[in-house]
């Protein structure tokens, strides 16, 4: 017999995308006949089957959700896990994990293991690749074939399904709206690019927040943050050298980052500059000074993600129901790095 | 036909344990005839099958491993599967997550899933409460089917099979060497109870280190926190009064709260008393001051977890393999707070 194929196989051996594979397998029309055929011949030779979602779940409940976060060194993501964990377990769920690491490859094949057999459903926050080439056709498969999908913080407007979400413009609006009743002047805004959601709808926030209050906004003050992995960097030569009296920062990194560069400038947090940041992680709670933010409330959202998924799942009576869409208020926890 | 039931489900109905439930299925000798009896008709009335593992091995590969951590809210494990999943994604494998909370529980209906042909192979990191009770028989059956297991960082020394470790007791004695080469004289010890192996085996090197030195080991200096939830209570308590001018603490939360117990004291971190942590977490980078503290090399660890699951995996040969256990060296990682 041959040996069975992975997806990333067989779009490696025909030098196609991971993506292209999955959808000529359903033949979906976006793919030629030519290549769908191509493809479909190849997979049959080597004996890979796309699964069978809808008949996996005539046959079997497993009594597990599947959960894909984009990473999980953060610390948002492990308290939302906690808190779907917490759900799932009293309800007799277990829960299974896996990481696209932003990329939607990955992505694509962990749905596609998933939806295999091994989990009744699926709670996602999307990558940042998959948000970026807007391409959602494992998103929709695994809907169409009935297998519910309730996607949280990294949501998709598109798509219809149950979503579990904080008003991330709300949030970033009563952060910099704090900043503002503490007599900041000169607000800096340190944020992600645009494509990330959340990154422009706190971005928004900021907008909001200086607007309603009749104060200009002024580009130099904003930085969009393109590389991770030189942040820190980054957000030093930003602040250098600029008069700025307040800071908001869309995650507890950048936030600390701030400080520090502001530290080595000889300004001090807070009597010199205010800084909030985003998410209430560790950092935030043990940094000296402690660091104001909005917090997720990660667990919160992690739960109500887990009560939407088990109730469709538990939805005996057939008759379809409509999609929710929560949103989880966000709070502003005041400490030490705005207090005047 | 009848609901499938879970393996927790079982042990309610039965009123016993999920472990008896388990061994009564695979006919272990530990339980009694008669329990085992009892709760194999039950099963085969509710049509429960225990997993089948040598089948499903020899009838697929699913080119997927499957790793169970204690907890996630912990920079170290994350870092971990960080390794893993590098390793794994390279060698065109998938990664699953699950967690135990700790729970001997869930760690038993954890793999009992996963072994249900989701994955080819385990890393496993040990429940606290599987320790505690030495109950291994959820491991010793996954390794007696024929399914790889690499143990890392919590490891039984009773099970035979592939290990990653640090060796905890030479991290521990370098660290509390450093102490004692910037000449401090009374070092105190932060550690968590003695069934948690690390915790005991970095005791262990505290104790070595001072030994070696010819200095007096005080049960006074030592705490073992038995609360994580309000480890820093206990700490403040236990710190407040004494005099120490030195302290290794096993974790970087335990020595962080330390260093802000002397902060409330007046006393000044490294000026008058240095702290080293375990774990180089975020917190241990971003902390002011910056935690001096042992670096586990997690990603490094959880890559080599990866390979020796996978050099198991691919060893079509037949031959039987030894078992190996890898140390990964830890390294001291220099910061401000021992900065004399």
């Amino acid at each position: 017999m041959k040996k069975k194929l992975t997806l990333k196989q067989i779009a490696k051996e025909l030098d196609v995308s991971v993506s292209t594979v999955s959808k000529a397998l359903r033949d979906s029309v976006e793919i030629s006949e030519d290549t769908r055929q191509k493809i479909k011949a190849f997979a049959k030779l080597y004996n890979y089957k796309p699964n069978n979602i809808a008949l996996s779940l005539k046959n079997k409940k497993t009594k597990t959700i599947g959960v894909i976060i984009p990473e999980i060194v953060h610390h948002f993501f492990t308290t939302v896990i906690s808190g779907i964990e917490q759900v799932a377990n009293k309800r007799g769920y277990n829960v299974i994990i896996c990481m696209s690491n932003n990329s939607f490859d990955k992505e694509v094949i962990n749905m596609e293991m998933l939806a295999n057999g091994s989990t009744d459903g699926f709670i996602l926050s999307v990558a940042k690749e998959t948000q970026q080439r807007g391409d959602y056709h494992h998103l929709l498969e695994v809907i169409n074939q009935g297998m519910p999908l309730v996607m949280f913080d990294r949501v998709i407007d598109e798509i219809e399904c149950d979503k579990v979400i904080i008003d991330d413009t709300i949030g970033a609006r009563e952060a910099v709206q704090h900043l503002i009743d503490i007599k900041c002047k000169n607000i800096a805004l340190i944020t992600t690019v645009d494509y990330v959601s959340v990154g422009k709808l706190r971005t928004q926030g900021y907008h909001e927040a200086l607007v309603h209050n009749n104060m200009k906004i002024n580009d130099d003050l904003i930085l969009k943050v393109e590389d991770f992995d030189h942040s820190e960097e980054e957000i030093r030569k930003f602040l250098s050298g600029k008069d700025i009296d307040g800071v908001f920062a869309v995650n507890e990194h950048f936030a600390i980052y701030a400080i520090k560069a502001f530290h080595e400038n000889g300004l001090r947090v807070p009597q010199d500059v205010s800084v909030v940041g985003f998410t209430n992680g560790e950092l935030s709670k043990q940094f000296i000074p402690s660091l104001t933010t909005v917090s997720q409330h990660g667990a919160e959202m992690g739960a109500q993600a887990a009560r939407l998924l088990i109730k469709k799942l538990e939805n005996d009576e057939g008759e379809e129901e409509p999609y929710e869409t929560i949103i989880v208020e966000t709070s502003l926890i005041e400490r030490n790095s705005t207090k005047r």
